[in-house]
């Protein structure tokens, strides 16, 4: 087993990843303060996963509810669901919420433990890499509105951390794909030889190689941990992490929720801010390509929806979080391992991007 | 102009009371750091104060939303109203959300300020008693559950609170009694003096004496500055702040939200809350007595409503916030002035309290 810690003064936690960690019953229990535990999880990871974990925690009051599977049911609707299963079942403030599933039980069942009687206990169990690699690492919890993508939401870090990566034997290939678009940009972001690394162990990573799949996540969780670290509530750096996800959320947005995986989004909000970064000249041709080039060669799309406009796409990116009184903000790539925050991007070189001039889509 | 500074290190912030305040521009815009606000109000409150907020904030990019009123609108469905408003109105993480009204516009208000895009910045001007003394300072925020009230919410600060007594001259004498509550609970819980001050002054408060209301206000923000200021998050001292709420909530509960006055269930729960620590003989008949007189002087209830039960009224408090798992937790009296968080209360004499043995609610 693995361990990075994660250091927030008194918030700091620990990330514990290795293979079979879901019977790791003391482990798991270590971190639970309460006799009560409200699990938090979904239908598809609970046939597969529910009982384990329920095994190990057995001896506490746990109470477990299952939500719908799907990026579509991460609303305020679902949320109440869970506020009503806590207060049925007389859960309060010393009780801990744990969340066995992928972002979207992650990023909902942490928003409920963030404002349940004004903030309870939460455990993060993140069964796909997207959530392994990201969402469960950093205490970012939030939910959707239909007119924005985590529109609603709350820093609220976990307890504790546990990624058993056992669990990603059963993802579906389309959502395995979808999460190293999250590793593809902690490379490209910060650190040039990890994305080496990943260019070079392509197959053998979507293989799902002991070694390789547990040295990724946890190269992917340090880098995390240690922007988060330096920045918890977004006020400068950790802004890095969102590259390529001011043109991933507007692509996700305009197609509605649950068609285009949040990874996918993601891969090719990097390929159009990769573009965008070259055109500013800031990287050169060569590094936009290889950017490009690794996301496809994880079966992830490089080009946006054809029916998305530039008119449709600025105006969905101007109420991002990420914009500000000034407009649209970017990160973008200084160099491949090092990203900055881009404000004032002039509009006709944000229009060739948009518009895919100059073969943005073609490999 | 009185002035009670919150100390909270990096959080803390000022407290501004005085006939007026809502026409000193210069003043109301002195925390609003980005160029949007968007001002959540009520239809009443609206009809009276809006044009001169608006007129003071002249200049900024201001967008207003109006609740109807009522408790039984503090749900997560008025603050769907609000998150939409935003994100209609392109408000993003520089816009700061001024909340003008009562306790209900104050905490839904504020609520969505600790959780529009993970939170942004938030101005109280409380133009009720209640909220002016109590609700809107402290940094609580929260919406009911069908199951409970203040289920959901969050702990977020605002920049200032801005306290324009003026204001209270338009208040219903029903709702300036349910705000005395609040205040004949301060001098309850942690200033004798105060107690005997307010014992002497009851009918000048209520016909609102400008000098003498303008103190009641400051002395409540300060009892009430001081406890936060040593507990923020409700770990210990603050608990004390909810005398009288155990019983309250629950006579809240059982009525449906916006039948009593919160002021209105306080005032009977303290009333019962006297009683028990009478009954537990920790303090005088005498002193149990007077609680009781004070608030009848002020036109509030002191007999809970003749249909809720024992029996039912435990069942309530069962799910209340303050509970834990060691059961039903309650704030006592130990002496006039001098609040304690009592465990474990022997049940026969909760019975006797909850009953009305022995002339509980006489005068």
């Amino acid at each position: 087993m693995e361990t990075v810690d994660l250091d927030l003064g008194e918030h700091t936690y620990a990330i514990h990843i290795g293979a079979g960690l879901l019977n790791n019953a003391q482990l798991l229990r270590s971190t639970i303060k309460g006799e009560k535990v409200f699990v938090v999880s979904n239908e598809t990871v609970a046939a597969l996963y529910l009982e384990t974990l329920l095994a190990s925690l057995e001896g506490l009051n746990v109470t477990s509810l299952l939500l719908a599977d799907g990026e579509q049911y991460k609303t305020l609707e679902t949320l109440n669901l869970i506020y009503t299963g806590l207060l049925e079942n007389k859960h309060n403030r010393s009780t801990t919420i744990v969340a066995l599933g992928g972002g979207v039980v992650g990023d909902t069942a942490g928003f409920a433990a963030a404002t349940y009687q004004r903030g309870v206990e939460f455990i993060q169990i993140p069964t796909t890499l997207l959530a392994q690699v990201d969402s469960s690492v950093g205490g970012k919890t939030a939910v959707n509105h239909p007119m924005g993508k985590n529109m609603i939401g709350a820093f609220h870090q976990p307890q504790a951390v546990y990624i058993d990566t056992d669990t990603l034997k059963s993802l579906p290939p389309r959502e395995l794909a979808a999460g190293f678009a999250e590793v593809i940009k902690h490379g490209a972001l910060a650190d040039a030889n990890y994305f080496a690394w990943l260019e070079e162990n392509v197959e053998a990573l979507l293989a799902l190689d002991d070694e390789l799949i547990g040295y990724a996540v946890k190269r992917s969780c340090e880098i995390k941990a240690a922007i988060v670290s330096r920045d918890e509530k977004e006020l400068g750096i950790r802004a890095h992490l969102n590259f390529g996800h001011t043109f991933g959320h507007a692509i996700e947005n305009h197609q509605g929720y649950g068609k285009w995986l949040h990874g996918e989004a993601v891969a090719t909000g990097m390929v159009m801010a990769a573009d965008l970064s070259m055109r500013l000249g800031l990287i050169t041709q060569d590094i936009a390509s290889r950017i490009r080039q690794l996301i496809s060669d994880f079966n992830l799309p490089v080009c946006p929806p054809a029916d998305l406009s530039a008119a449709q796409m600025i105006e969905l990116m101007r109420v991002d979080k990420k914009a500000n009184d000034q407009g649209i903000r970017f990160v973008l790539l200084e160099s491949l391992g090092c990203a900055q925050v881009v404000d004032g991007v002039e509009l006709s070189l944000l229009h060739d991007t948009l518009e895919r001039r100059d073969g943005l889509c073609e490999l």
